[in-house]
C-alpha cells in the first residue's frame, strides 16, 4: 500500500502574529508527504534545484518516504513568502519565485508506476495528467487545485477532473470552481464534472466531505496556541490520503476516519511553524487527538 | 417546566439577494419564543406598540407561548432595517427605531416568578438584571448579549455574567468579550466571570459548546436554499433553552442534545424569511433534521 505524491517542494518564508521564518523547507507536497507518511509509504515526485541538498532532505529521512523521484534541476528551488493578518484568517503572498519548478516535467520512475493511491498536488493541470498518463495501476486518485488553475485554465483543470475520483479544495475554491455560492450545490456541481467525491476544507471551521452517499462534516480541533497555518490543508490532505491507502476496503466508513485524521494532522500542523511540528509528532498523538475529535462530537441520536 | 423569557419584539424590514420584507413580526424574543415552543411551554416579557394588534399577535397563538407578560404601551413598536450581502454572511443595519422598547422596564406577572428556564434576551444589561430580581425561583439562567453592551456597559454586563450559567453569544462576540482572539482562551476567560457554559455561535459554521466538562462541537445542517438569516441565532438559543427546560436532568449528554436542537431550528428558520418557516416547521421534521445531523457527523471511534 503506497501512495504516489506529486507536488511542489520549495522555501517558505512566513511571519505570522507569533514569529517568522526565512527559507525554511516547505512546499504543500512537503507537507502532504509528512503528514501522509505517518500512515503509509509515500513515493516523492517533485523537482528541487541545487540549494537543496542534504541538510534539506532531512526532513524526509528516517521515514516512510521514498526520494527516488526527486530531481535535482539546475538552478534554485522554488520559494514562497507569505504573511498572515493577526487572527490568521488570510493572508497575503509577499513573493513567488517558481524557479526550477517553473520547468518541472514529473518523470515517474517506474516502482512509482503501480500505485495505490495517486495524490496530484496543485500544479497546472497539464503536468497533472502527464502523470496520470504514466501511471499504471492505482485504486483511488485524489488531486489539490487552487483559483489560479481556476481563472486560467479551466478547460484543462476540467478534463483533470473527469479522470480523478477525489477532489481536495478549500471551500472558497470550490464555490469559485462550480461559480456558485451555496456549498451544496458546488458540490453536486463538481461531482457532475467526474470526481465522485469532494473534500471541501474550511480551516478552523473543519471541513465538509461529499459523497454519492451523502455528507459528512468533520471539525476541526480547537487549539489552544496557534502559530503558523501554512501546509494545514496539505497536511489535512496527507492524513486524509495516507489514511485511505493503509485502509483494505474504501467505503464510507473508511472515508469518514480519513476525515478526522486529516482533521487531526491539519491542526497539529498550525501548533509550529512550518513543518516543525509534524517533524517532532507521534502516532500516540496523533490517534489521541483523533478519539478527543469523537468525544468532542458525540451525542445521541433519537 | 417553562421558560421565563425577555427581550424584543420588533417590526423587521429585511432585504437579502433572495428578496425583501418590509415590517414583518421580528425581534430577537419572536424567534426565540417561536422555536422554544416546540419543546416547552414560553411565557414573554416583552414591550410592543399600538401597531402591534391582534394580527400580529397571531404569530404566537396556537402555541405554547402565554403573552399575559407583553406591555402594550402607548407610541411605536421598536422597528429595525437591515440588508445582507450576496453570500448572506455580513449585513448592513439600515436603520434601529427603539421607539417603545427604549422605555422598556419589564414587569414580570405573578406567574412567571418561578421559572425553570429563565432567558434574558440581548438588552441592557441593567434590563436582565431587574429580570432576575424579580425571579423567585429557576434552575437555569440564560442570557444573550452582544457588541454594542460590551462596548459601552462592560461593568454593569460583568455583573450580570456573575448571576448566569450560560452565555449565548456569537464567536465574535466571544472574542470581544474576553479580548483575546483564540476561541479556546475567550472561552476560560468568561467562564471565569461566572458562567460555567459557553455557547459560541458560528452562523453557518456551527456552533461550540463550552463547559466545565470540556467542549461540544455541533455542525450547522448545510442547506440547499437559503433566504434569509435574521433570527438563526435566536432560533438556535430557543431550542437549546427550550430542550433544557423539558429536560428532567441536565446533565453533559443533556447539554450535547440541546446544542444539536439548537442548530436544527437555526437551520430551520434560515430557510425562509423572517419566522415564515418556523410558523409552518412541524416536531417531525425538527426531528428528521436532528437525526441527519448525526448520520453526517458520525464516525467511529479508535
Amino acid at each position: 500500500m503506497s501512495i504516489l505524491a506529486v507536488g511542489s517542494v520549495a522555501f517558505d518564508t512566513i511571519k505570522t502574529p507569533f514569529g517568522e521564518v526565512t527559507d525554511i523547507v516547505g512546499g504543500s507536497l512537503t507537507y502532504f508527504a509528512l503528514s501522509a507518511s505517518f500512515f503509509t509509504d509515500v513515493n516523492l515526485v517533485a523537482v528541487v534545484g541545487e540549494d537543496f541538498g542534504e541538510e534539506q532532505l532531512k526532513v524526509f529521512r528516517g521515514r516512510r518516504i521514498d526520494l527516488q523521484g526527486v530531481d535535482h534541476a539546475k538552478g534554485k528551488t522554488f520559494r514562497w513568502g507569505g504573511e498572515y493578518s493577526l487572527n490568521l484568517n488570510s493572508r497575503e503572498t509577499l513573493f513567488t519565485e517558481l524557479n526550477v519548478f517553473e520547468g518541472f516535467q514529473p518523470e515517474l520512475p517506474e516502482a512509482y508506476k503501480q500505485a495505490d493511491v495517486v495524490f496530484l498536488g496543485n500544479m497546472h493541470p497539464n503536468l497533472q495528467q502527464s502523470v496520470l498518463d504514466q501511471v499504471k495501476s492505482k485504486r483511488v486518485v485524489g488531486m489539490d487545485s487552487m483559483n489560479l488553475w481556476i481563472e486560467i485554465t479551466p478547460n484543462e483543470l476540467r478534463s483533470v477532473l473527469g479522470r480523478v475520483d477525489i477532489v481536495k479544495i478549500d471551500d472558497s475554491e470550490a464555490r469559485d470552481l462550480a461559480g456558485v455560492y451555496n456549498l451544496r450545490k458546488a458540490a453536486a456541481s463538481i461531482q457532475g464534472l467526474g470526481p465522485g467525491t469532494l473534500i471541501a476544507t474550511r480551516g478552523s471551521h473543519g471541513a465538509m466531505l461529499f459523497t454519492e452517499k451523502g455528507m459528512f462534516s468533520a471539525p476541526a480541533y480547537p487549539l489552544e496556541d496557534e502559530a503558523d497555518p501554512t501546509g494545514a490543508g496539505d497536511s489535512f490532505a496527507g492524513g486524509f490520503f495516507g489514511y485511505l491507502a493503509q485502509a483494505p476496503t474504501i467505503d464510507d466508513a473508511t472515508m469518514r476516519r480519513a476525515m478526522i485524521y486529516g482533521s487531526v494532522m491539519g491542526s497539529f500542523c498550525v501548533e509550529d511553524f512550518g513543518t516543525h511540528r509534524l517533524e517532532r509528532l507521534t502516532m500516540d498523538e496523533i490517534n489521541a487527538r483523533y478519539h478527543a475529535l469523537k468525544e468532542m462530537t458525540d451525542f445521541d441520536d433519537l
